[in-house]
């Protein structure tokens, strides 16, 4: 009965995913790819699944759909991920075989904002470091010194002004912070001031907080040049991608003092954290967990069952814009 | 010379304390109690000053302003204290002997408001933990698994609306909580909902924040019938005084589950912090340095300087609201 369902591969299991599959048991047979250490070809023999009956695939942005697993799927219709970013994902390849790539729409979007602000506040008042301190000695020995400003009148400069960038600004507004942004272009519906050069906007801003999709142009987008022209008082923050930042660099400028501090919840080479990073108190880490609540991977979960749905139903598919 | 200046009677010093020294010290003759084990008329008697003779008082929340003190100095005519509450002075003595008293001002009153959302942020989302858990493990072992629920839409209960819950009110209005208050009295400018029952608000809330000055009052304002009202899905943020909380019982509510966590800035018996917390992932640990920014203590210093100048050049004195 089971093999009749139509197959849906999981190259990376979403959060919740013993629920997703209880609720959804009776409409996929769900094949765990990432349970296995086969590739994929002989993995799929194993549970004797020939590759063109595939339609579907289900990943997270840990495992990268490249073009040799999309070759090897002359069937696939559909790639849903449980991410914001598709940068894993080889999106020419799927254009140029119409395959619709499904990313998440706003679900994630309030928590990843709330996250930015969290590490920018974390970082700027030194809360985690605090913490860390008062575990190990208790408040009887205060921090050092004052150190730092208000954060109230902080030029915080956004990469990326898209829905997640909107709303780490409208937040930061009501903490009096000025508002700047770099994006591909002008927005015309907001005043905040627009660079068209990033190391301008880290020239005339306190905090840079990135916000943007990871594609070939933002690669490295906050690069030594960038990170010099922000300065040794400013602060990074990163809820987009590791590879927005030249990480290695990144890590010599906090060790250096070069910039004040970072807080980041993605890395260039997840799961790894640059290890030189755990004995820093300029820093704040965050275990790429800016959305790990249950409402948000409850919605998550309702968005990927809805698309799979409207797909194998042959309905006409909202696809997410691929950003 | 210097000993016709001006006795400056300083039992607690504000932080950058030495700064304020250097700047005012052809105004004032610095008599450093605090840095004494002797009694207060002893160490007057080291320092050759007959305690008529000392009209001014400088200190900070961690040493008391008792009634014994302001009864063996005959000339008091003001203290002014490098904080915003005034709970460690006996104000009914002062008022009685016409003594002015000098709190700050709005000088913390934004970052004290910051330190409140970045502690609810930091418990709601486990910022600290997930801090402390990426430098032990590396975060190629995600936490545990999805908890917790969106920030926006929670129901956000703000015990003293006054100048800093006003501000942290403002603030989480941006993150689209939902703001409802205790106070004294109902505040007509708000369109918040008010209760006059602490129970009756934190039963309606998922988050509690204490924002008023302890009194006779407000002294366990949340004690254990507010705890269990708010209930295990709650949050409650101190950034006012520790003895606004039965800190015994909340220590119990934490480690049984009875509440979902806490930020704490302050503490019943600083500088001592329970040690059953420092095991606990659902606490945020801030070592009463909500407004430990060198901006702070700048305006600070300022602030007290203005105030002595005043008194001892007998201007009128503008003293701030003791709240």
């Amino acid at each position: 009965m089971t093999s009749e369902l139509p197959p849906l591969l999981v190259l990376g299991p979403p959060a919740l995913y013993s629920l997703f599959q209880s609720q959804n048991s009776n409409k996929y047979r769900f094949l765990d790819a990432f349970s296995s250490n086969l590739p994929l070809l002989q993995f799929l023999q194993t549970q004797q699944i020939h590759p063109s009956s595939v339609r579907a695939i289900l990943c997270n942005p840990l495992q990268p759909v490249t073009a040799d697993v999309i070759r090897s799927l002359p069937s696939l219709g559909i790639v849903v991920t449980v991410s914001v970013g598709s940068d894993h994902i080889d999106i020419l390849k799927c254009l140029r075989r119409c395959i619709h790539v499904v990313t998440l729409g706003t679900q994630f979007t309030a928590d990843v904002a709330d996250i930015a602000v969290a590490l920018l506040i974390d970082v700027h008042f030194k809360i985690s470091a605090g913490d860390r301190f008062a575990r190990n000695w208790g408040p009887c020995k205060p921090l050092a010194s004052p150190s730092g400003s208000k954060l109230g009148g902080k030029r915080v400069g956004i990469i990326g002004l898209g829905r997640i960038g909107g709303e780490v600004a409208k937040r930061l507004e009501a903490f009096d912070c000025i508002i700047m942004y770099h994006s591909r272009n002008k927005n015309p519906s907001v005043s905040y001031t627009f660079y068209s050069n990033v190391v301008d906007l880290a020239s005339n801003s306190d905090v840079l907080i990135l916000c943007c999709p990871l594609t070939e142009q933002t690669k490295y987008i906050v690069n030594k040049e960038v990170m010099l022209a922000l300065g040794k008082d400013g602060i990074i923050v990163n809820v987009g991608r590791g590879a927005l930042i030249d990480e290695k660099v990144l890590v010599q400028c906090l060790m250096k003092g070069e910039i004040r501090g970072a807080g980041l919840d993605v890395f260039e080479n997840e799961p790894n954290v640059p290890e030189e990073l755990f004995a820093l108190d300029n820093v704040v880490l965050s275990p790429h967990a800016a959305a790990y609540t249950l409402d948000c991977f409850m919605d998550a979960c309702e968005h990927v069952a809805k698309s799979l749905d409207a797909f194998f139903s042959s309905k006409s598919l909202i696809i997410s814009p691929i950003t």
